[in-house]
């Protein structure tokens, strides 16, 4: 039963307000705290101590307005938004639902922000606490949803004192096989087992892991680290909002100028003509049968009518934009220049 | 220091192979075990002791397309890929890289794959730990990546004997503001806290609980109330995967056949006239200068030539079908209908 872990509830930190020592307030709490200790402090008491408050109207549309304005300040990028819930990433790169903003142990006139950076916070706290003569790490954590999975987990929103990450990768199990991947979150595994003991309305604010091991002699990382640049996330954007981005990008294919004289014979307008045969295949596929003809040339497609009306030409013109958008659903980015004939499609986009 | 938790590693379990009894070898390494423990096992040797191992080759071309082979079978849904790396939903449910088949802690020639049913392994084991006269709770659990952090954590698969979610909606805080939204997914901070003493080469498969409380007298509803309906998902598809879905729908927009005398004063083939005007604003605003006509009805807009050429008709064509794409990114579907002077686009999808 050795090299287990404690969680270990904090109580009586009461109310806490602007300009509170954080320190003084778990210390005097929790005289039992020690060295190696880590502390897990919801950051909503951290926000309070920093005076991370906004005044709102207590209730009537004024107060919804105001919770917007706060919103948008607080927000860096839209990332998803259905019925009510608005999924943002923060200026600190986030991703949670109302920037984190939250209306909950706290007056009916004031929002709690998160802290202005969470890493110093902790830094800060963890500081306070070594000039008390204690060697702690310090994890502010708060509660956030996830992706496809129900309910609620508290993360860690920052950290001084700890890895934010435990690295598996390099290491081998009993089999030979590396371990490529593993690269464990333990900060927010930290800020899980502490909400365990904290509760939501039992003002249990901070709690202790007693245990762990593994801290680190100076601040470490923080947990920004734990932030996923959103140009490197597969899930950057809701998917409503990505589909609506997709069909943006359609109408967004715009044509070149008329080119009056320009024949089917002329050089490409522009890049290489480099196109996968097979994605052009499986787009011609995805379109059924066209209602215009159709030639698949070495570096594009020649569109033209079918048959000889003012409403066949129309249409090769909808058939030729229809088809640009399957080939850049594929990937195929083309080029369209438009004659009297009909349309040719380019492969490679224009400067 | 009351109310806290322990979480206590169980050593000594050794290799798990097909058949063996999990109760057997978890009592036999933790003669300690008592009731209202918190059992937290990894799935792998679930895995494992059901026999849930398909052979492959130990390298080679052959066992990627065996891996690849493997993957479809346990695959309901591709949600994202790029490069190396494929995320599915299960057949569970569960979101995840490669349908959480594993190549660690096992023999070079096969892969593991997740449980069957992981809640019914739960119940299962939960059942042959009381037939020992033990009542635990237990949680089946796995290593996740999440969206929008890096790092993985432990999430559960499965329970018995606990509720998956601790809810605290209807619950009021402090200062008596209710709390709407919280539902905490305790059976996921329980396998995060679980992990934090296992480590992922110790052979520590089994963590255990103590204090948590909050036992279900029955096995309750299991891990797959954590599982979110794909269609109430904001993230259910990744965002490139999504976008290429919003090109591949507007290329779907298909025309009507064509009319011959259909005249712009004619009925609206389908629907209801009805599109926000603001929505249609913003439409032809991301447009920006349209190369032909457009005339806004109050049942749709007609698109027609700026010039008297074969070319300037084409163009009407596809510039029809770009208000159409940016129409339907605002949420405004029209039906088409084109005759020998232009273009309507009637607002209401035909059926």
């Amino acid at each position: 039963m050795n090299d287990g872990l404690e969680i270990l509830p904090v109580r009586g930190i009461g109310d806490v307000t602007a300009g509170d020592d954080l320190a003084e307030l778990i210390t005097g709490a929790a005289p039992w705290l020690a060295d190696g200790d880590v502390l897990v402090v919801t950051s909503k008491i951290v926000s309070k101590a920093e005076g991370r408050l906004v005044e709102v109207p207590a209730d009537g549309p004024e107060r919804e307005e105001a919770r917007q304005r706060v919103l948008a300040g607080e927000t860096a990028r839209l990332v998803a938004r259905r019925g009510n819930t608005t999924i943002v990433q923060t200026h600190h790169g986030f991703v949670m639902a109302a920037a984190g903003i939250d209306a909950s142990n706290v007056d009916k006139t004031h929002l709690v922000l998160l802290p202005e950076d969470p890493d110093a916070s902790a830094r800060r706290l963890r500081a306070d606490l070594r000039e008390r003569g204690l060697d702690v790490a310090v994890v502010v954590s708060d509660t956030m949803g996830r992706a496809w999975r129900n309910g609620l987990t508290d993360v860690a929103l920052g950290a001084a004192g700890i890895d934010a990450l435990l690295d598996h990768r390099g290491q081998f199990d009993p089999y030979g096989n590396e371990l490529s991947l593993t690269q464990m979150a333990v900060i927010d595994e930290l800020s899980a087992a502490a909400e365990l003991v904290k509760g939501k309305c039992d003002r249990v604010p901070v709690a202790v892991v007693r245990g762990y091991g593994r801290l680190t002699a100076d601040d470490g990382p923080g947990a920004k680290v734990l932030v996923r640049d959103s140009a490197e996330d597969m899930f950057g954007s809701g998917t409503a909002e990505a589909r609506a981005e997709g069909l943006r990008a359609a109408a967004a294919l715009p044509e070149l100028p008329h080119t009056g004289g320009r024949s089917l014979m002329d050089p490409p307008p522009a890049g290489p003509p480099a196109a996968d045969p097979a994605a052009v295949t499986r787009a011609l596929r995805t379109l059924g049968d066209l209602l215009v003809s159709n030639l698949r040339l070495d570096n594009g497609i020649r569109l033209t009518p079918a048959r000889d009306s003012p409403a066949a030409l129309i249409r090769t013109g909808a058939e030729a934009h229809r088809l640009r958008a399957a080939l850049a659903a594929e990937g195929v980015h083309t080029t369209a220049l438009t004659d009297d004939e009909g349309v040719t499609l380019y492969y490679g986009a224009s400067a």
